[in-house]
């Protein structure tokens, strides 16, 4: 296993992270007074913010931590994810330009990138939470996935080069966390399961449900041996900055070689998982409806524009003539988008009864409501999964997603 | 890329074949007479065979080159598949012993491997020609699939360690030849295409298919993107020695991670097209048919024992707690098999109208008789291109290998 010279790494403090910044060619000033906070709120990762007190000039530096904050140092994590998350994030750069932070400097050994700071963006979870409107995103996110995906398929690139970067992209230690926490974890009795007691019902039926079982054995095979594209591997909301006319991803270490539909039906599942905590802060039933209306249809949305520039992009970037094949781009798209279904809902599910939670629902203050919401949520992640070899078109997810909501036990 | 540093690398005389096995620490004595013959036939390497003229020891000393010798030097090679071809090599001597060459030593700058010498076998297409039987043929090599698939799979080994050995056995070089030869150049006008004029009827039935064509995309992508087990990548008849007693492997150059059906697809088709060879040179109509019979028994039989074999691992072998979800066996042995019967339709074809060709065929007399085979072999490969996604059991793949041939235009 590649692993980055442990004897040369150390984690930085705030003073290392203002010295090393001190060093570089830009963007500072050489009579630069510069600070430095420690920013991280994930659990992989140091995160500093610098920002210099005479301009408005500000970088991040990001560094990899060498086990996971979320379980003390017991969960030893390769640093290699560093390097993979630097060379990814220049790669969706030159894909797509202005949608990652730009990388201005690495150290592979210390596991840190130096980057672009995007602090004049929000977190869209939080965003999406406060009740702003993104009217641009599906668009913006539809671009990012097509091209991203596509240009490092065999559809977009040369096969061989390809391959490659698929070995470049190894990453056994960011998947392992993947194939536990998403795809195993939440359909047993398992240490890491961290759910209120009030839904042991919910727990109990999806640890029973045969059904379901066999559909997320079936996305998971599809996890650990379809290398489809290089994913972005952990694309939920929480990995996005946005502003109404901005959209940037971050935090790509989880990329892999893997099935496309993983990267498209997180951005689904995450916004579902918005819908599913409604009404939140929300009190008036017209906004109510609204809100609702608004989140389904970026759902709809996020697959549409998507899809749309996929295909354009097979039309006119394909570098594969033999994908030209009649009928071929329809069935890949068919099962692109079953798989975006399936995985959309397994990411659903994990988030109510697996380890990592999502703000939407935990911050809702009202116990009961919180309950309805998790509830809601476990329902729609359910019928994706049940579904999504035999669907065909957004609108059937949207019904299905209805139908889930109304039949939901409040 | 990975490339052996060309400038210590040198092709090996049959000199200094015979000085590099006197370096070794076995298995020839030091009073050894050695001789050395350079028998390779096949058009990527070198293969010396050393005997010593004072007792019965002998070796085998592979090189590869660094390109194809076919179409003289222009097609260059990674000669990485050395490295490839002897960790392969390796693996399987591990996974079942005795059923491929054991090695002895390497030297991947040099891009050989010293090995077992199995010249008391026979290529096994050459023994099927001459109407040899093999009736443990099926037991052997279904063995032989069931074990290296399955323990080189995530049902088998480690997820994570798999990952890394996917890594290690990157082999884009290899891979492409695949897939211009297989995939690709039967179904176009191409130069390295290859047949008699007398067929190009068919050769524009296979340029025009469009439902073929289809499936054949659907093949090929899962050829670029399922990484499901370490493949053998070439597991014809030529790549198999064998007695009446024994079955060895050789030849693992193409390996890559891949699609398990490739590998059981790749036997099948072998099988089937001697069985489009016959007669052959058998004139009795009862010999005819007992050797019809025989080899269909023998499809049927590679088959089953291989999947009895693979079920059985899954039972007793699997290192993976999920892949026990009710159903989940039956779908992937099922999709398995689909496979199976796709890829070896796509070998059969290629075999008649792509560059590389099948001595079975190749080497019928009579122009009539080898035409007859010819459209016979296009004619079962196309069937089980275009059935495989929805077959079920080798019963129905012998219905349509039999219905395939009673319709063969004569």
């Amino acid at each position: 296993m590649e692993v980055a010279p442990l004897s040369q790494y150390r984690p930085f403090t705030p003073q290392d992270a203002i010295e090393l910044a001190k060093t570089l060619p830009g963007p500072f000033a050489a009579d630069a007074n510069l600070d430095c906070h420690e920013i991280g709120d994930g659990n992989l990762n140091l995160v500093f913010h610098i920002t210099d007190q005479n301009s408005d000039k500000s970088i991040i530096i990001k560094q990899a931590l060498p086990y996971a904050k979320v379980v003390g140092e017991s969960w030893p994590l390769s640093l290699v994810r560093a390097r993979i998350e630097r060379e990814i994030l220049q790669e969706e750069y030159r894909l797509c330009p202005g949608m990652v932070p730009e990388v201005y400097h690495y150290d592979d050994d210390l596991a840190l990138t130096v980057m672009e700071d995007l602090s004049d963006h929000v977190i869209m979870r939080k965003g999406l939470i406060e009740g702003v409107s993104y009217p641009l995103f599906a668009q913006h996110i539809g671009e990012f996935m097509a091209r991203t995906l596509f240009f490092t398929s065999d559809l977009g690139m040369n096969q061989q080069l390809k391959k490659e970067q698929q070995g470049r992209f190894i990453n056994p230690d960011q998947c392992k966390i993947t194939e536990d926490l998403i795809f195993d974890e939440p359909y047993r009795i398992a240490e890491k399961n961290n759910y209120d007691v009030s839904i042991e019902d919910e727990a109990e039926a999806l640890r029973t449900d045969g059904e379901l079982h066999l559909e997320v054995a079936l996305l998971r095979e599809k996890f650990l041996t379809h290398g489809q594209a290089l994913l972005h591997g952990d694309l939920h909301t929480g990995s996005i900055f946005v502003t109404p006319e901005s959209t940037k991803v971050i935090d790509p270490e989880f990329a892999y070689y893997g099935p496309m539909g993983f990267d498209v039906g997180a951005v689904l599942a995450n916004l579902l998982l918005n819908y599913a905590s409604l009404p939140g802060w929300i009190q008036d039933e017209t906004a109510l409806h609204e809100r609702e209306t608004l989140l389904l249809k970026m759902v709809r949305d996020v697959w549409t524009e998507f899809e749309s520039r996929f295909r354009a992009l097979w039309v006119n970037d394909l570098v594969d003539p033999m994908a030209k094949t009649a009928g071929y781009q329809d069935l890949y798209v068919q099962q692109l988008f079953r798989d975006s279904i399936g995985f959309a809902g397994a990411k659903m599910v994990r988030r109510i009864v697996g380890l990592a939670h999502v703000a939407d629902i935990d911050t809702i203050p009202n116990a009961t409501e919180r309950e309805h919401a998790q509830r809601k949520a476990l329902s729609i992640g359910k019928a994706l999964i049940k579904n999504n070899r035999r669907l065909n078109t957004i609108g059937e997810v949207l019904d299905i997603v209805s139908t889930a909501v109304t039949t939901t036990k409040v």
